[in-house]
């Protein structure tokens, strides 16, 4: 069943210095709530994604702290999927209206993050990994993901070179958006000249720290009928789906099978096929992990992603452009915030009125691909143009 | 539309060394299989209640972890609502069973507390409040609760003979619950000369910190059907409320308006009024909460639930017994599954396979009321007989 997406509303995401998740997520609901042509009072259940508040701002418990921020005195919840918690609210909040029992449900989430130091925020980022196999053996992110990307290269070919090309791509495609952390354009060179993260890792191929919020208003077709909305974009899909948290406890490093899972469920709701798709939105908080995702989601045979953005075939005007935001890498990573952005960002380019609409101006499916952890929960929306 | 249990388990509630909140899990779900006589394979969705992951094992993301260990493959999510994260969890299922897109949810929570000290357990637990406006004031949960007391006092009457009683009776029933931390009966006296933790409260008005874990399996009453389960007991309402965190953004400090409502939605959907009720288990994090829930739940006007175990009204033998596990104070209260254990205790109760069951042989109905922080989340469920 499609759920109409009545407003959607995102925070520019960067450095909001002593601005709290609370605070941005009511700036990107009040966003929402004028998008859509409702109010608070309209909203019968929130589903809040924030993922370290504990270690940033000593906070949890931010459902309905958030929501109280925004105006919302419905239930709400925190819910927390490492990087794809505003994933996971969205899902959450689809199928609530599905049901039948809630008429409008607002979802979303916010992040803060720039507010604690680079090792501060890396080391509560590495709560989304195993703590026990991996946070204790040294194990950070850019870690996980490097091993994840070098064992890709041995695998199946491919080098820096074609990850730069990914990182370039979504530089570019955020240059004239408003919202994203990073509006400039980089080269190649700039990519495999920058300091080393995590070989293969440089700078460019890592997704930054960001503060930022993300917020998107789900309703009834019942209800966008009766208060006269008209939204042009609905949520026909929603796929969820787990996997063991350690690299180290899987069967192939080089695959996302929760991310396979959640694809295949999604796409069977919406009743399409990776080739129905126009434009895409994954979750690229490394270069690797756009790849990865590719491959995951049916566009591409394992092993053959990697050469997609060096190709051109992933780029603006190439046959699937993905990542037109900017992505995680250029747009931002409020980590809390990703999954609801991506559907913000989708919403608006499907409707027409994202700066980069122009070079989508036929598509009418969109997906958003968000993930947590190195991909041990993955949550993909299939997006498509109603009215 | 009702929800049949078709199983639950719990750890026993105490210190549990060295076992993870994971392993923990485990041990609770593998026990709700055995009760429902179907396996891991069965599961459709899981949603996992854990608040304090992060300060106790630096672990977030703790849905895929716990599931898996419990060796569940279907999506999982970490649901977080401070102490009413399970109660949630359990609410969640209860809506997606309902909504007929799954057809065996496994919900419940664990949590580790013991493995820190009691003054970080203190801090962590603080992460319930709001950081801004109260833990930067120095307010921990015995202090916030303690506030709430000393108002009642004030507004109402009452004061610390009457919530001696409350501990007394629920160390009274837990005597006999294996299950519980404290097995031991206390008097007056215990209490009323015990030290002092923050006035009003001596040490035996608040709750301990404990390692545990819950889970229940909730099933379709078509799945019911076709694996010839025969479940006792059913969810038939379920209601949960959202409240501004921090008490001095309340119009009252001595009422808790989100238990009222989570209450009379969770009636409403069971067609139920507070006197058809049989059995509660409240939580009663500190005495002064179990006042608060019986009050907010229509069982007494404000103010007249203080004397209400003093007068013997809510002993194992009175009109309606209340926390006949032990409840929080007694049973112990492992945060994040807590709410998954009322329900486990509660199904027993009614099924009559509980310590305590002779006491409650003709109840038909049972309610559980599971909050977080000073009642800024709440979650209330009803159980009932159903074959």
């Amino acid at each position: 069943m499609s759920v109409p997406i009545a407003g959607v509303g995102m925070t520019p995401f960067g450095k909001h210095g002593e601005l709290t998740a609370r605070q941005l997520f009511a700036e990107a609901a009040l966003e929402a709530f004028e998008d859509a042509g409702i109010g608070p009072n309209d909203v019968d259940e929130v589903f809040y994604g924030n993922f370290m508040g504990e270690f940033a701002e000593q906070q949890g418990h931010s459902g309905p702290l958030a929501a109280d921020m925004a105006g919302v005195t419905a239930p709400s919840t925190r819910i927390e999927s490492a990087c794809a918690s505003s994933g996971a609210a969205v899902r959450f909040g689809v199928n609530r209206v599905r049901s039948g029992e809630v008429d409008v449900a607002l979802v979303g989430g916010a992040e803060r993050m720039t507010n604690i130091s680079t090792a501060e925020g890396t080391a509560a980022l590495a709560a989304a990994a195993d703590a026990l196999w991996e946070i204790k053996q040294g194990i950070t992110f850019p870690g996980a993901y490097s091993l994840m990307a070098q064992r890709y290269f041995h695998e199946h070919g491919g080098g820096r070179e074609d990850l730069a090309a990914i990182a370039v791509k979504n530089h570019q495609n955020a240059v004239e958006n408003d919202l994203a952390q990073f509006q400039r354009a980089i080269d190649v060179d700039d990519v495999l000249e920058a300091p080393t993260v995590c070989s293969p890792f440089g700078l460019y191929d890592c997704s930054p720290m960001s503060d930022g919020a993300s917020a998107a208003l789900l309703v009834s077709e019942e209800f966008a009928e009766e208060h006269g909305l008209d939204p042009e974009v609905a949520i026909t899909g929603t796929g969820q789906s787990s996997d063991r948290l350690a690299l180290a406890d899987r069967v192939s490093m080089t695959s996302t099978p929760a991310a396979e899972r959640a694809g295949e469920a999604a796409f069977s709701e919406a009743g399409i096929e990776p080739e129905d798709v126009d434009v895409a939105e994954v979750h690229d908080c490394f270069t690797i992990a756009e790849v990865l995702a590719l491959e995951a989601l049916g566009f591409y045979e394992q092993g053959e992603a990697i050469s997609a953005a060096r190709n051109g075939e992933t780029t603006i005007d190439g046959d699937l452009p993905v990542n037109l935001s900017g992505g995680l890498k250029a747009k931002g990573h409020p980590v809390g915030a990703t999954g609801g952005a991506q559907i913000s960002e989708m919403t608006k380019l499907l409707r027409g009125d994202h700066v980069n609409s122009d070079a989508v101006a036929d598509a009418e499916v969109g997906i958003t691909h968000n993930a947590g952890g190195t991909v041990a929960s993955c949550v993909v929306n299939v997006l498509e143009v109603v009215s």
